[in-house]
């Protein structure tokens, strides 16, 4: 069994996280990356730039598509297609809309033959299996997901949407207090400000009023407005110095009871000095795991919490039981 | 399809955690507790006991025997006679034993058309599929596993058998400054001396030398002599009113690098105040995975590294895509 023949669909942070981990994976091998620009315009470095037109020429060679496009407009065009004629990974995280998308990736997969992993990384994906862990091993108790401190791409967009502001950051804080209640065994109903703070970085344009666009922020609906929200001024270049990483990360903690009030936690932790590099390490592992359940001929959809770990892993289940059981 | 019907084998610590957590889960029912002792003099409590012999009889009526013995001599002997008539599960935890026991109870399984999930638990189990988790994730990392604060009964049972100790106990503690380091984004080589302590908690005979007795613990070769151990003399009631909870827990840490030196942490933690409920939740949690394996006509043994999270739960794919992911 050669290596494992990897595309690339998409070119972003995430494309190239995944060129990044693949290098780390000497079981996998990167064929091509797919673009909707000019392949030619792109510096290669080594790596063969393809316009997404062709990846029909691929069908045969490449054994997964690993689909790095985002989740609002890409995936839900992308991975139907591409599952009719690959195996695909994706990290599509739109959750309201992961069960409408499972329904039409699975059909898709399995008209082509093919199986498609859809909503990996780590929410949806890690942290969803230590919240199916957490409930099935402990029934009787409560369930936390606290995100950050990272940077939120959502957020940060709605802070450069407001008028006067250049540029700005935005990070997600989970509240220590509340965190530390819960590992000491506390199950607290907490509303949304009491999870987490919301700190904003912004560069106003020259002669803003900085008053006005603190308040805009502050009081956004949906964004801003249920959380404590602090909002601090900087320089340009005090964005490009301090604020230029994407750190992420978080926890998922179940505190539960068992026999006569006995208590029990199961925390699960994730401190990333960048988000999209990590998601595209999780996106390999997976990208492992389709290849070897599409050669015991399974097809269709499959989301993290259908695969067992050891299709993550390049070692054999014998390796595994020895080393790590 | 009605509750899934249970037997426990064995009623010690373990096996009574198993009868309180399928108090938890209402898709499970305990028919009998099969024991070695004789069953008429159990307090029984509305649960049916039977004499291990009389198991035979319950072939296809119980759908999965929750094996509740000891890795030292019971389980090696047990689990391979229970996996010819029955789907098991249980928690064999010499790990150095495992592949062995694993190619045991497969071929056994299989001889006898049924499915046994082997070694679940917390170490060997929830601790493991983190292990592999973190290196398949991030290939290159350094992997980290601390147990503790917790009682580990077998330096308990070797402080006991030092002359002039009436009773005692031993907890294995976690270093603080070694973890801190780590999360810390630090990838140290650690001693064992530097990952854990040993805290004994010893009631002496009358008239006993108290050095002698600390001097022959501290120097106790494999159980102490490489770590920094504390001995505390405490009275019989000391001992009664704070040391007889079981409590354990510790952490699975992965530290790795991504791209070009970007650190990314991956931590997983237990924090229990009774260790066998909690294993004794993993297991049933298992029991349901085992059973619903079986019913797929899948046979032979499993670990944990096998099963998807999804079979960990009485919910169906559908539910758990859309609470969950």
């Amino acid at each position: 069994m050669g290596k494992i023949k990897i595309g690339i669909v998409g070119y972003g942070n995430l494309g190239k996280g995944v060129e990044k981990a693949l290098a780390q994976n000497p079981d996998m091998e990167l064929v091509a990356v797919f673009t909707r620009r000019q392949p030619e315009q792109i510096a290669s470095g080594g790596v063969k730039f393809e316009h997404v037109s062709a990846a029909e020429k691929y069908k045969g060679v490449i054994d997964v598509m690993i689909l790095c496009g985002g989740s609002a407009t890409d995936l839900p065009e992308q991975t139907p297609v591409f599952a009719r004629q690959f195996n695909t990974v994706d990290s599509f995280d739109t959750h309201a809309k992961i069960p409408e998308f499972y329904e039409e990736v699975d059909a898709a997969a399995k008209q082509g033959g093919r199986l498609s992993v859809i909503s990996t990384g780590w929410d949806p994906g890690l942290f969803s299996l230590n919240r199916l862990l957490g409930e099935s091993i402990l029934p009787q108790g409560t369930g936390y997901t606290f995100w950050g401190k990272g940077v939120s791409q959502g957020h940060s967009d709605a802070i450069r949407r407001v008028p006067g502001v250049k540029a700005g950051v935005q990070y997600t804080v989970p509240v220590p207090a509340a965190i530390e209640r819960i590992r000491a065994g506390e199950t607290p109903d907490l509303t949304t400000r009491e999870k987490h703070l919301r700190q904003c970085f912004v560069v106003a344009e020259e002669n803003a009023d900085q008053e006005a666009i603190r308040e805009a922020i502050v009081t956004m609906p949906n964004y801003f407005s249920d959380y404590d929200t602090t909002v601090t001024f900087i320089t340009e270049e005090q964005l490009r110095a301090e604020h230029q990483g994407m750190p992420h990360g978080g926890f998922v903690i179940r505190s539960g009871v068992t026999g006569e009030g006995t208590k029990q936690i199961i925390e699960f932790g994730l401190k990333l000095e960048s988000n999209p590099e990590f998601t595209a390490s999780v996106l390999v592992a997976y990208a492992r795991a389709a290849v070897r359940l599409s050669r015991e001929n399974q097809t269709g959809a499959r989301t993290v919490l259908d695969i067992p770990f050891a299709y993550l892993s390049p070692k054999s289940g014998e390796e595994l039981r020895r080393e790590l059981l």
